[in-house]
């Protein structure tokens, strides 16, 4: 499936891009007041680094970088699109952990925002985050083109909001306590919404940064659909079957919960085939294109994203 | 202070706009999923609209509404910047309201959003909320140039983010349980950026969206802060002299929580010496400017922000 080359430089690949979305957000994140701002006050600030810094895959930002990086865009500019989605997926798990919501006390091995500050911090925390996703990416340096920051915002907003990931979360909440079990197809429109649609914008951030044409940018976007498919598919599979000590978070949650995945609608097996069909379908997505030759990357983090282990 | 022709004009130009903000809204918020939405769910749909429709002064697109008729700019694209702006204002107020932050149950005389349906759907409704402002400010509809387009959404982010409302509220939750009371000039920062922000900041869109010149961009933004800072010291005095029913929220409950106010710090009187001045202030940044013959509508604006009810 691999050559023993490309094996090697994705993991070093993504543990690069995580390095320097490190070091984007946590100079975004520090004390001085940007511009336009009147004061950032500490606790607040402490609890937005404690939510974003240190811990994650960082597979977002490497979807906008690689994506932008194929089509000849590289740069901080870049790198500020990418920490801003970052900053939305992170808001996304400080409040989907609140007690109102899941109730969880664990997060990437660490306790969550509300347990390691408190309630009221984490869903300013949360708001902040979303909020100044915004800000870095409709500000000037993110890119010379004000349409192109616009679309960027708009698109950010899109795939968060409520025809997207809150979306998405809201229909995962009511699943919950629903007295007939969802449907395989309502469970897939489900994820493409909760999960699906930030992961796949990732991937068209990049096209519009680096200003794709109409062909490349349907092919990256039917990538980005299935690879954000397969990646909450192999969630599923994960939480169904992973150790808590490799996840850094709770194993076996969904079950207990009564969540609508593929998983309790299919069962484990069907789960597997329907991962891997996706996964297969995002790279043949790509291999569409006159960027055919360099897309190894890509390919890769399609790969990865139901290979991994956490 | 007001001739007796303003003083008919200002209350029905008011709700003329807020009439026409309760339909942008209410189309906004319709159930057909927008572009690059995938499906808009009902539940929490209705807990955004239940949000923002149906009351509210509609201060913010009024200033939004009228600075940019002050600069010849009219239309549809102006209410949509409007509505974004309120659609901020609303969620927080929401979330502002949840168990975790000041556990409200009145908001506009009705009960507030975690009580007429969920706490996660009170959290998720104000997610949304937030999110879908910057699509409707980003978005092409909002106005032909990209680059106003994304002024506006950066500018609402800085308004609404760390450095302005949600901070601004997280210094307001650290004041009530402060061991030393706040001093009156960290109490007025406190506020302009919890309350000031986002009225300042409609101001300002009004002023973007209307291609204001430096001169008039400035005298715009001096009145809008002073404004703001009025306003928030008008609601103190409210809380500490109001009636419930007139409110349409608990009155008083700013000492009950060890509020940080300008009444709590100087006392009544001295408190209404500031808002008076304030008032004023934003009334004299107006008269520096071309358009000081044109603005009236505005200047009554200032004095409505200190002689309201509710």
């Amino acid at each position: 499936m691999q050559t023993a080359s490309s094996a090697i430089s994705f993991p070093e690949r993504l543990s690069e891009v995580a390095a320097r979305i490190e070091t984007t957000l946590d100079r975004l994140l520090s004390p001085e007041a940007g511009a336009g701002e009147i004061l950032r006050p500490a606790r607040l600030l402490e609890s937005m680094r404690y939510a974003t810094l240190g811990g994650g895959k960082r597979l977002r930002p490497f979807l906008v970088v690689e994506t932008a990086r194929l089509l000849g865009a590289e740069g901080d500019n870049v790198l500020r699109a990418a920490a801003a989605i970052e900053m939305v997926h992170c808001y996304s798990l400080v409040h989907d952990d609140l007690p109102g919501m899941d109730n969880d006390d664990l997060r990437r091995g660490r306790p969550t925002v509300h347990k390691a500050f408190d309630e009221a911090t984490a869903i300013l925390a949360g708001d902040g985050l979303l909020t100044y996703a915004f800000d870095v990416i409709a500000s000037e340096p993110t890119h010379a083109d004000g349409a192109v920051r616009a679309a960027l915002a708009c698109g950010l907003a899109r795939a968060a909001g409520l025809g997207g990931m809150a979306g998405g979360q809201a229909l995962d909440l009511a699943a919950e306590t629903a007295t007939a079990p969802l449907s395989a197809a309502d469970i897939q429109r489900l994820q493409s919404m909760k999960t699906g649609a930030l992961l796949c914008f990732s991937v068209e951030a990049g096209a519009i940064i680096a200003g794709a044409d109409a062909k490349a940018r349907a092919a990256l976007l039917a990538y980005g659909r299935c690879l954000g498919a397969a990646f909450q598919v192999a969630d599923d599979i994960l939480d169904a079957e992973g150790d808590e000590a490799q996840l850094g978070k709770r194993a076996g949650k969904d079950a207990g919960r009564n969540k609508a995945t593929l998983v309790a609608a299919l069962g484990l097996a069907e789960a597997k085939v329907i991962r891997d069909r996706l996964a297969n379908d995002a790279v043949s997505a790509l291999a569409e294109t006159h960027f055919s030759a360099s897309r190894e990357l890509l390919v890769e983090a399609a790969r990865f994203a139901v290979a991994r282990k956490n």
